[in-house]
């Protein structure tokens, strides 16, 4: 997908939601462990057929996939096929972290873009330019890199100061300069909204892949105030708060509920 | 295993050897690939065997397994099961290079740690702590953080000053902070030989992760010069110059030959 079929998904929409897709077995509702032969993928194609008409993204994290082995991958294959077959229109991004030297940053780009035919991919910065650079050699591909994420420990090595600023603000500056606004985009993690306005500096044009919002504590308004630009460039993600809100049979019609809430609260910056 | 049985097993066979298990389907002998139904496992398993006898550690990257897909992870679980069954006194390491929000970073670790019986993995440092920390909170088991490492891209972010000192010594000093010389290691590129004097001045006693001797052009004597400690504190990696030592059917016998090589020159420092 490229960059202005996204805007035209988003305008079409009227919401710029990404919706994760990070199924705990723990977390899920019971009974689908008790009866499916494979519960997460259930879970997965129900939760995905209520929200997609309230969402443009579908972003699931491997790490919850990758945690069951060989289950666990054959569910997030099946998952991603699933969307693609389905909601080809929506934005499918693989939430793998990924960064390697560059031969092997090469081999997951192809894993990701090629094989599983995934639309974008999050990358972890810091082993440098070979590490991101083979993400950006695809058509219609994303990277979408790490810049400001939204946990506790995010202060300690993206906000050292470098030069007297934010390392985070070097780091996409820097990656920036590798890629394009149709090959990048940036993870900025919304609880720490005032910064936006600091990269949105740097990168006025960029998409940006927002999560926190929601279950980690962000503000959509906030974001929204200090993200923005004129072709919207933001998505926005939600997992918990999504696929957790009701825990029995309902699951997905309550999934799809607060989808539609969160959808409606985009509507108004659209 | 913890690391008095570490620096036992080096003692004891006189080498510091890490053997990558990085098996390229391009690159790997075209026979297996007529003959095998798992090409990559039987591949490893015979790099393996003649391998161990001159070497601590094994550790496959598992990009190069994730790119095939299931089969892909099929042939690394097989391949962690054959080494644990079969080496146990061997450190099996998982070159993963994960790292993310703490409760996803403990779904990595507990896949690593429990379900795959891996000693130890690589960990991305980026989102600092809560994505590091889940990695150490398991008996005889190791985070190797990503500290300098071996490629072109190093110099982007790991070696911009921040308050007028590297940031992979930063990086370094703050993950170390975290966790013990038991539970912890660093990864360090040989390419950059002299950078090790700054960091055993932070972490004399720690063990470090040494990629890029051999292909990656590092020199073992300059690594030995600057990075050796009383307990040794090294391993040393290396991947292609030993399991692409030959194209043939003695590729297995060519292998330990060249690790044998490499131990040799090992067994002088010890």
């Amino acid at each position: 997908m490229n960059r202005s079929e996204l805007i035209n998904q988003i305008r079409t929409k009227k919401n710029f939601l990404c919706v994760g897709l990070d199924p705990d077995i723990e977390k899920i509702p019971k009974f689908l462990i008790d009866e499916e032969e494979d519960p997460i993928y259930t879970f997965n194609t129900r939760i995905i057929d209520a929200t997609a008409p309230f969402c443009v993204a579908f972003k699931p994290n491997t790490a919850f996939y990758e945690a069951y082995g060989l289950s666990g991958i054959t569910s997030l294959e099946k998952t991603l096929k699933y969307i693609k077959a389905n909601y080809p229109n929506h934005l499918l991004i693989a939430d793998a972290k990924r960064g390697d030297i560059g031969n092997t940053s090469t081999m997951y780009a192809k894993a990701f873009f090629n094989r599983l035919d995934c639309d974008a991919i999050t990358v972890a910065p810091y082993m440098g330019s070979d590490s991101v650079k083979p993400f950006l050699q695809f058509e219609r591909k994303w990277a979408i890199v790490l810049g400001l994420t939204s946990n506790e420990g995010s202060a300690n090595f993206q906000q050292l100061k470098v030069n007297g600023k934010d390392l985070y603000l070097t780091v996409i500056e820097t990656c920036a300069s590798w890629g394009t606004k149709e090959n990048m985009m940036f993870v900025v993690g919304a609880t720490k909204a005032d910064m936006l306005d600091d990269i949105r500096k740097i990168i006025p044009e960029h998409f940006l892949l927002v999560p926190g919002v929601g279950a980690q504590g962000g503000s959509l308004q906030e974001v929204c105030k200090h993200g923005l630009n004129k072709d919207i460039g933001l998505l926005v993600n939600s997992s918990r708060a999504i696929i957790y809100a009701s825990n029995g049979n309902d699951f997905d019609t309550k999934a799809g509920e607060e989808a539609k809430k969160m959808a409606d609260e985009m509507s108004q910056f659209i």
